[in-house]
């Protein structure tokens, strides 16, 4: 049985990564996934946040937004309603925390590389997206900071990609687009390293409770999706004119 | 080897939860798990969010805040602030989700449950602590509304409770308190019904990524601690006057 | 002729003061008047407000909020408001005032001394219970201060406690709760120090002038409530393991 | 002894109220207490609170603010901090409570009036000044509204006039200036109705606890005060082409 | 004498608009002058603002923000600061003006357009690329309504596009770019219609004045500008499969 | 024809400027242009904004705020609203830059001076009576910095002065009344210098676009009118007990 889009239940949608679509950035990648399209860029700041400070120490944090109409509906802009929304503070705080499990923050010194996600189109998977672009913009970004000598060496003990998982209708399917993800029972977000480690699990059951044999399930999913992410990551960073 | 406290590795925090100490409310429950003590309390509200007005269907929705001195050091007020935390809205989305995950909404009617987790103090585990005393005084307040003939019955297709793991230089711990939780390598919360299944895993990598096989030890660990969070719950149930 | 709760026009709900209910705070009391309930816990902060900076005086200021359940209604938390209320606003600087009075600020040094009063019930007299169990805690966190040799001595001047009166259909009533308060034609709120000297005296006719006689009954009433109240405030003193 | 100003203890500083100072307000009055200058502008809004809607009867509110540079040193306006101050709103409570404790509600019908006073220069007793003032603009928009029929009468039971009174190195002083009230150990805020009653009496102690005599003392004096005010709105209200 | 980037004073840098990059939105349009590229979307509503209902008659606004690194340094988002920047502010009001201008709201029915315009990158004339893109996405989005027979026809009166020029060095230049406009003594955005009528002239000193005939100058140049521009705009709407 | 108020095409309201009215101001100035009246505030701060420092440089800059019932209806306060409006910073910011273009900024040493302008009564025409008015004060407060020495002298280059013009029913008006303004065609604000250049022209459109030939003729009439206005400052400044 095909896919609302006619995948199969363990294919991913087309994954592309350009770089440098932000030229002011220190590192900038668009990523697109299906019809979800993230554009993430990284600044590098000579600062750490206060509870870092003097230890010698770097930090990789993150912002994630959405353009009002990346959606069929428009949202109202967060700066107007004078806050960050939940879901986005959630969401960034996710990617960053993915980020810091491949980034060795030890050996960037006492400077912050700040990702920023801006969802210009939205259809499902847009924070795994967000994570799976974001390493190749960090990516650019830390290469520029190695190639002038600021750092001795690329500091990422790892690659990093994530991908989701749902199950709709009992069936478990790898990638869900946005008309999957409504109807789906329960949706997963996982981020994996390139040695198949795992750096964010995240299961949630929307109405209906899974088992540990459908959690098993969902991760070899994830697994098999996320290393065509990786695939697709390193063909990007192989075209940037940086090593 | 022993833990900090002394505990084995597979034993929780001594837990207790008491009902009725937010006498006004529908219904409220004062958990504590070790030194963490979190006061829940539900309010029953005629209204329904717009998204789902005019459906017949109910809704159930969490807030979740800190005293300023739960914590050894003061943190500054939300309200001060001028904003709600990303944290706090992270862990009163997840609260709110575990309690969906559970209730009938399309037998509450029309209503919302409002449940206010306050932390009184804080020792590691607040998140979970608040799922595990939030589904009690969810319960009493349900069940006052069945008594008085608002709703045919409790709503509830099981109970629900939550505990966390971590892993502390390479070992597998359940129930975190703070001072093993600043250490971890990875921490995980798991929230799971009565009948064993999963409503809820989240597992981060702080500074280690962790493989399959430590997540399947994680969830073996969380089932076992759950299953005694439920005779506490159920306890806690039983000495209420209503059915 | 008795009050709604039997008691008569003079007689203070029963009291209690319940210290260390907050371990991780320096100084904290959880004060009882009838069904109001007040957590107060003190913070010692090496700082003092800008204003201070340099002068060798010490500063004492408090911070005052409901839980959402503390009353028979809900109401919304201020941080989801995004802002402090001015009913919350006016009673911390009240009870700031209150404490600042019988602290001898030049003996503290410069620091300061944040005084958290949540309201965990709130059955009337909210701020002056938070007054006089805030005075306890002070006094729990200044004695600890103290021992450890960083003060010279307890800079405490005099206890401060403080009780609410109010006109009711005619009758003047000390110590009014929340049923009686609605229906105050004029109330009164009164801090008076252990030496019998005033420190507050807040009186509005809600929609009754009140006569300079009134008052005068009111400040005795008053006086004949605290009294008592320094006596409960007292015992609490005695059993901290410090002096 | 003479003060700063050469004023007796006993003795106001000039007064002066202006009408009509605010041509598109119902009402409007500039008063003027020797430097200190309050503008009081009256709405009448067509709608009430919602605590009231459909129970016939009506609301007068306040608001107050002060100009950046009505004081020496200048402050930052309150919508460039996001906020109103907690000052702003204590002080705007109490001129809404103080002129409400002279309004028959019931007569007004479903309608509210908002008294805006915004302090053009402030030399102490800004918050005195501005009942004071508020009276006679809140005088002139219902007697416009009486003029057209709207209502039937003027629905005020009294007048009400306010000033301060302070202790300053043991003195009891009538209406302090800027430079009094920063030296005084406890200072009073007194309104009073036309008919000698109170509806608004705060004494704080600054730095040194008040006696009830003391207390005795200060109504005194503030009623001798108060009863020239009323005089000087009376002169004001006369000048009004309205009866 | 060249320009910084080799263009001739009267020469804009290259211009292309593409539709159709948002395509969950009812117009979209991505306009690229130069390094400057704004990303323009248009949402249809069903509803008018509160000064317009019942009036049958539409409106057309517009919003505007800078993704943090549109620019060499990262800016803050204005989500995180709370508010929108009065800079944006200004420059939404000027978008959302000069749309109303061409548009006749009249035939628009009770209905509001808004469009948002994102700028992925920053490299002067941001203001000016938006009015011109947003007349594109507009026009698709009209074009839209009135294929489906929602409105009659397309409510434009003319086309509106906009420039910059400003004075550098003495000399006056068409469109500058960024590093021309930090070294511009003055500087002026024109909106001007397809009939050559002005619908915004915003001039402005930045450190010299300048004369009446300066400002003569500087509408011929805008004008033989925009002209161009309309032309740019013209292919765009012909490559719509809508009429 | 004459318009609404009997005034011919060309001529001002009656204009007065009084200084000294904020006494505790740096410069004070109260403007009157017809019934619309703006109190401008001049304070002397011994800082620059951060771009600024370690300069030499100085700074001007204006904030803008009317009082609620300036107007015939009541606006919400922006401090209530948490947020300065659009329309509020816009101003300011025009205000500021017309001051700073007649300022030679490297005279004034490292320091700013914030003019506050609060509009009292509002009858069109605030943001060009608050330019007009924010000079006087300006040369007050800079006269005074002269006079005990901390500048050489004054630095000035020039005056300036700004008003309004519109086209109403087609004729084209100097210094719009409110009512005028909200029947005008298109509006014009602009501010001049002593020397007759221009630092400051906006033209808007509000539903019919204009010609050049059309803002030809404004500059014209308000070229004219702005003489008069620099003959009432020069009368104000030479009152002032500075040189």
């Amino acid at each position: 049985m095909k896919r609302i889009d006619g995948r199969n239940f363990d294919e991913l949608r087309p994954v592309t990564i350009a770089t440098g679509v932000q030229g002011f950035a220190e590192g900038s990648a668009l990523v697109e996934v299906g019809q979800t399209r993230v554009l993430c860029a990284v600044t590098v700041d000579d600062k750490v946040p206060p509870f870092l400070r003097g230890g010698g120490t770097g930090w990789v944090t993150a912002e994630y937004a959405m353009l009002p109409r990346a959606t069929p509906t428009r949202s109202i802009r967060e700066a107007a309603q004078g806050r960050v929304s939940g879901r986005s503070q959630e969401i960034q705080r996710l990617v960053g925390r993915s980020l810091r499990a491949v980034t060795d923050l030890t050996q960037l010194g006492e400077r912050s590389l700040i990702v920023d996600c801006d969802v210009l189109q939205a259809d499902g998977g847009t924070r795994t997206a967000a994570i799976t672009g974001a390493y190749v913009a960090l990516y650019q970004a830390l290469a520029g900071l190695a190639m002038v000598g600021v750092i001795a060496g690329i500091p990422l003990k790892s690659a990093v990609a994530a991908t989701s998982v749902g199950v709709v209708q009992g069936r478990i399917l790898l990638d869900l687009c946005y008309e999957e993800d409504c109807k789906a029972e329960a949706d997963f977000n996982v981020a994996m390293t390139g040695k198949g480690e795992l750096v964010e699990v995240q299961g949630t059951a929307e109405n209906k409770p899974f088992s540990r044999e459908t959690l098993e399930t969902v991760l070899a999913l994830a697994g098999g999706g996320i290393k065509q992410l990786f695939q697709v990551q390193q063909e990007a960073i192989e075209k940037l004119n940086v090593r």
